[in-house]
């Protein structure tokens, strides 16, 4: 798991391990909080970091998948996501790698010759509890491809759809688009002015 | 902690707690989704429901606090949440007494006399591993209360200011916002209309 830096002040007084498995570590931890006297005690998940990418097409659709999670006994319509599987910090480049094979796998599609991979930034998905760290992608002009989907055989994906943004937002208007994921990528989509 | 309901078509074959504490609990699960033949063994960590509140104020600024997240070292600005503490599932009432709750301990600010709390839906921060579930609202409009802030004690809240939406925006689109639960509700708002 990618131990994130403490940033300048922070005191990490303890933190050992208390349940472990090779999706989760669970440890307690002691740490004092910049600014303040008191060490706060604390039960911190630790998971690996992911890459989510939005795919365009040329046509200006957005390509999503309805994906098996099995913690919430849903099919859930978002779009492609995938852990970033190295020891080290992740650069750039190994997560765009890692962006574009989760991309063809999950959905299909690739970029296109003139296509790129634009940064988006990241989100923490619940840093109360967990480090869990998702960098965020727009990938476009994506196009379909000929290999064709071959996702990992523990993930269960039941469709792949584009959607026109129109689409898009009235799902996420209507509560159909339910994950942290696809929402933080409209956000930051939306906020840098990428969609109308 | 709340267990999902399994949607039709689920079938969960076992689900075993392998830790706990007061803040979470993780399963070994082995579950059957709909319209797949095969178990699927997963870890799954089950937390509290939670609520977060978008504070607008008559004058259309948003209120953010800046808290110490212990798991990602930072400060983080970001709108105010918590954990609904019920043992059963909670009805619209009890997510609400839940917000406000939550927004005059964090914020020290309180709905006026005219003021409403809108349900934006839910989402989850990460349904590939826990079953965690926020539920949305934007509360408008909200006033300066003369109690003040009152966080719990376990909580480390640096500092609340009010943002206009442009430089929540800004925020957004810079990478400085990067918590799940602010980004989901401004993709809500937007996606519904209700900010410009």
């Amino acid at each position: 798991m990618v131990n994130p830096d403490p940033q300048p002040g922070w005191e990490v007084v303890s933190s050992e391990p208390v349940y472990q498995s090779p999706y989760l570590e669970v440890r307690s931890e002691a740490v004092r909080v910049p600014g303040d006297g008191r060490v706060r005690k604390w039960i911190t998940v630790r998971r690996k970091q992911a890459v989510v990418v939005a795919p365009m097409t040329a046509s200006g659709n957005f390509v999503l998948i309805r994906q098996a999670r099995i913690p919430v006994r849903q099919l859930s319509w978002e779009f492609p996501a995938g852990q970033f599987d190295g020891e080290a910090e992740p650069t750039l480049e190994s997560l765009q790698e890692t962006a574009v094979r989760e991309l063809a796998e999950e959905t299909g599609y690739t970029l296109a010759g003139d296509g790129a991979l634009l940064p988006l930034g990241h989100f923490y998905s619940s840093h109360g509890f967990t480090d869990e760290k998702q960098h965020l992608f727009v990938a476009r002009p994506v196009r379909l491809s000929r290999a064709g989907r071959r996702p990992d055989e523990t993930e269960f994906i039941a469709e792949t759809r584009e959607f026109s943004l129109g689409e898009l937002r009235q799902m996420i208007a209507e509560n159909i688009i339910q994950d942290a994921n696809t929402l933080a990528v409209f956000a930051r989509l939306t906020a840098k002015g990428l969609i109308g």
